[in-house]
């Protein structure tokens, strides 16, 4: 059985299956490349998940035994289920790390933890991008030099329409003239959430190791500590002796005569 | 004709028909209230809007009139029509203000513009309060002095379920013991979002003109500067060069061969 | 008397003097210009003030008359007197605005306020700038459009040693490829701190009007709604009871026997 | 040689030899307490410094052989020297965890990386105290419970002239009726920064082991992953080829003719 951090590598898995361009990318589904690559840099223990699976792959048992969810959706966004997007949000907030990777900027459950329409500027000309890190002690820039050159990708542009980040980490650089607040971290409820730009379907981005490596490293980062399941409680007995009141405040629907 | 900054108060208006005591209280209910003590202080024209009437009173024309929304629901949430809390949300990411009141920490809305549970801890012993105020400079806390005190209220407890606020400007003291993170700002896509934990139907907290006064300071700090609607837009001309590519990557679906 | 917000323009004022190029670009100093173009805008009154000058022209009298202060340094940070610097940083924690522009970036006060290094990477090569508007909404960015293009500009590139800023506003793309965080937003003590990275002595930056409309809206995002003298009082009574203890800790080294 | 992180605990170590009381609660001083609580707790390698030791016990050596710094000073933060602060700030730039204690909030260190007065309100009562944990799931309350009660304490209330926290993780409530933002996360070019409030000279307050617990959280916690020097560097060759210019802006104090 395998030991580490409990990774599940969640992908919509269409493109690969039904475009020969892509499927010569990855073969295998771009869950797998990202699987492997993050595994064989050690204490991580990886699976996969796919749109077309019962549950879509995310099951209650699945989710209970994941630290850290990785997700890559793109064409198909509108058919994962509102129930599992819900369920996934309840485990984010309960502790579980959530890694949401390019085009899942659009996916539900993306937009459902950030609050906002997760807009951008997009074209796709095959340009040349630069990550610059902007956090060299982060966690999740650990190995990673000043910054990393992708030679062909797909722009994203600002304004991108997210909650300001509670760290900001990458910026990107793009040949075409935009830039691009690329590596994200927040906090929401007791899980911690990185949306991480790059990524496509064609252009083999996964297949770099320095992207793999960031990867990594947002899964070590966005690890729980504690899962802590959400309560509303009601805490009749007060810490501290409450000075008697002049009339029955108290009780509801009751006021002050 | 009003003129001045255009706020909408929003209420489920159940508790003040069907409760005597409220209807002590709120005998118009709550909404008539806050519209009259924010008017009252000058610059701002405001109208009223409640659960049961068509489309809860938030019909398209409103919202598009509305610089600045007040919510204030408890018992109803439920209620309240997905389609409807999408149209505020909309409304919200392209600029207008919305200042949650109370027990709306549970509204549909607000939890969809934070994306966390929105979970708390509570209690009703009719116990004091003291709102200290920790921004002083803050447009919101202007002509409030150190703290606000009140005599009879339920208690919030912490933890709080919320992203980090952008800004937190009041923290209160329970004299049963607890602390709560009550005045809270955050950015949502163009629009501003207000916290505000005081209030309730049975403490007649919204006759308390220190606390009008709050709300009146956070309109006219959530009021927009600009509307503007979301796009996601292909910008297909790169404003620079794009250097020749040695294959056309550019082309959705075809990779380098 | 001029009325409006009181803006003093502080600048350096050697390279001016000294150098033939500079002085063909600001004959009279790049702080008359800056002066004169926001004044320009309206609802601001701006004096000028430059190192030279006796307390580099920052007196009690003129710091108390100071709602914002723009500051322009570059070759002469460490002529600056430290008790100047206290003084504005003093000023600034009771509410006055702050606006560093470009090489401000080391100055003593920003540095001071910041509590980090400031630095950055820099080439000089007259390259092409475009500051990407990434808070549309936000009051300083206000009728400026998506970017603001420069044609020839210092570049300054990340990473930039500052904390995260509260607010993120600009991010500069360059010809050479580098990015930058060029409008960054802070609340210290009760003032407000706002960074722009344009500027320089030999490019002409401030007459571009784009620039000059930031900086403008940037003083009335900054001007004080209020100032307020620092303390840290003893209060010796408490607004609750305290229950009897059991020793007298209160009293100042004494312990429980 | 002890492994693991290596921490230095640095206290004024004044009181304890001139007060009896004080000499009573922490016969050799508090730094002792506090470093052996924490190495008790296993992984953490303590070494301590004192105001009176030449260049206060925290040599070049001292600080290069330091990953996290913690803080004690109350009465003589006057007679730190400048010098040893401008180190201590610099290797905190670098990466070196700073954990602030109690009255240490005025220390010369804290001050100036903050950047603010760090001034509050207090009071010497011996009064409760309640450390609400509103970050249950951060790494520095990991083991702590919803709070930590302290029968007597000295009171700091708000408002703290900090600023606004990157992460906020312990509010407190006092028996007089205040609350202070007692646990508060920063980041500091490259390293941590934790303020925490507990402790005094004659309360007792770091031979609670809930309190020593937070204290080793916070060590683990801003233990640096790397430390980098900072520059400035002037890159003078672009990554990414130059428009050729109308004229010889590049050259410094050349301008357009």
């Amino acid at each position: 059985m395998k030991s580490g951090i409990k990774v599940t590598v969640w992908n919509e898995f269409r493109h690969e299956k039904k475009n020969e361009a892509v499927k010569r990318v990855y073969p295998d589904g771009m869950h797998k490349v990202i699987a492997a690559g993050i595994e064989k840099l050690g204490g991580v223990a990886a699976r996969t998940a796919t749109l077309d699976e019962p549950e879509h792959g995310l099951t209650d048992a699945v989710l209970k035994e994941t630290d850290v969810l990785i997700w890559w959706g793109h064409a198909a966004h509108s058919e994962v289920k509102d129930e599992i997007v819900k369920k996934v949000q309840k485990r984010v907030l309960e502790g579980m790390g959530l890694i949401v990777l390019h085009s899942g900027h659009f996916s539900k459950i993306f937009k459902a933890l950030m609050g906002t329409n997760c807009s951008l500027k997009w074209r796709e000309v095959a340009e040349k991008e630069r990550l610059w890190n902007v956090a060299p002690a982060h966690p999740i820039t650990q190995g990673i030099g000043d910054y990393i050159e992708l030679p062909n990708t797909e722009m994203y542009g600002e304004r991108f329409d997210i909650p300001e980040p509670d760290e900001l980490i990458f910026i990107s650089w793009f040949e075409g003239g935009e830039v691009f607040r690329s590596g994200c971290c927040w906090n929401r409820g007791h899980g911690r959430v990185f949306y991480f730009r790059p990524g496509h379907e064609t252009y083999p981005i996964y297949h770099n190791q320095q992207i793999i490596k960031v990867i990594y490293n947002a899964c070590k980062w966005a690890a729980p500590r504690i899962f802590i399941e959400d309560k509303c409680p009601n805490i009749n007995t007060p810490l501290e002796k409450i000075a008697p009141k002049s009339a029955d405040f108290g009780k509801a629907g009751i006021v002050q005569g």
